[in-house]
């Protein structure tokens, strides 16, 4: 029998302590795919390397997302990483909503690889493009496993790392996303004691001592007195989709 | 046919380059297992989870390896995630070497989980107990995946990414080893022209405008004028087995 209590889930004699799972450490892809001349592409963070001769990469992908159905369709994917600067907008274009709905690739720039497959290159450090050769059904998760064929440095710089997107979500750090501001300006940390928003759709916490720099929102900048035009500057949600947690 | 310039592998239309590969982010663990009262253990750093319901958790492990073996027969698996603050030589300790031919336990903190896998307590800041549902065959590894049995948070802790320890074996950054030095000084980003020896086991790099703080070895010291008995701080070779690489 499951109980739960304070997170930590006891199951008889065992116990599961769900803050361990923030310690394990990913990256953070737009992964994509394409079927029957339809596109799709989705954020993941399980992208790994298994083999090195043949080069082989791993990606799990959720078994109800449109990408899981193209890939297993088409055989092909293609990965993009992330770079450290990737604003978090981008990220909520293909996160946090279906492609079932919405044309993720609308204003975006990509290119089609030797396998047909499309593959994101805006804020795309580098880029892989497989071809897959086994699946792995888990549960709710299929992991995809797929020989190397073409890899491809785009631009010299740090990859996002989960931990990192993670942090800017929940507000602990603010990336400062002014293109007029100092590129090499290290990201402010927070530390405020004024009321806090989260997003009910992706988790994003707007702090009312920081604001939100990427939208023109100074610091101080009470939540109520926000426009009702503002929208999450992750997903894009309206306002009305925030709740008080602080 | 594949012919290689510049660490790019062309093979007719397409190309890959090896530099992208170390974009893609990764923890450091210690991954343990158990057979017929025998235990060993090593390091990995893809580890990554599939899915939260049920908890599900995949570790990618050489074939050639003896915990590869070991897992296989007994189907338990521990997980130990590294903390930042993690010595080198601990973890050159579970590296670099064989359980065919070495102990790895001796002198080292662990318990017995209940499914009597062993766990390393040192230098983790949490740990995962798991449960192999699934294996996957992929050429030179088995990709492993468990039920989540126990998962524990140790200390609170950032955990090491496997980009952080690669820089500091190559020497981009240097660990701050010394006991008595405060523990809270950020890592020392290395710049120096003065001649390097790599390490022929594990690739360390001793840069002699560095040193070896943790082994009493301070910066400006040759390599030459380092004891003979001193060894590689990240694997335990000794100092025959350095090459120098500029």
């Amino acid at each position: 029998m499951l109980t739960e209590f304070n997170n930590i889930c006891k199951h008889d004699k065992f116990m599961i302590d769900n803050k361990a799972f923030y310690k394990l450490s990913y990256g953070l892809y737009v992964v994509s795919s394409v079927s029957e001349g339809k596109k799709n592409a989705q954020i993941a963070n399980t992208v790994f390397q298994i083999t090195s001769d043949p080069l082989m990469v791993a990606v799990s992908i959720n078994k109800q997302n449109l990408t899981n159905e193209y890939i297993h369709k088409s055989k092909v994917i293609g990965i993009s990483v992330l770079s450290v600067e990737t604003p978090m907008e981008f990220i909520g274009q293909f996160g946090f909503r279906s492609g079932r709905d919405t044309d993720k690739f609308v204003g975006i720039s990509y290119k089609i690889g030797e396998s047909g497959v499309p593959i994101v290159l805006d804020n795309a450090a580098v880029y892989f493009e497989l071809e897959v050769e086994k699946e792995l059904d888990v549960s709710t998760h299929t992991v995809f496993v797929g020989r190397v064929l073409n890899a491809e440095v785009l631009k010299d710089m740090d990859q996002m790392s989960y931990q990192y997107y993670q942090d800017i979500k929940s507000g602990k750090i603010q990336m400062n996303l002014h293109d007029s501001m100092d590129k090499t300006e290290k990201p402010i940390k927070v530390t405020g004691d004024m009321p806090k928003y989260q997003c009910s759709i992706c988790g994003y916490i707007y702090d009312s001592s920081v604001g939100d720099l990427g939208s023109g929102i100074s610091a101080g900048t009470l939540f109520e007195n926000i426009s009702d035009n503002w929208s999450c500057p992750v997903c894009g949600m309206p306002k009305d989709k925030f709740v008080q947690v602080s």
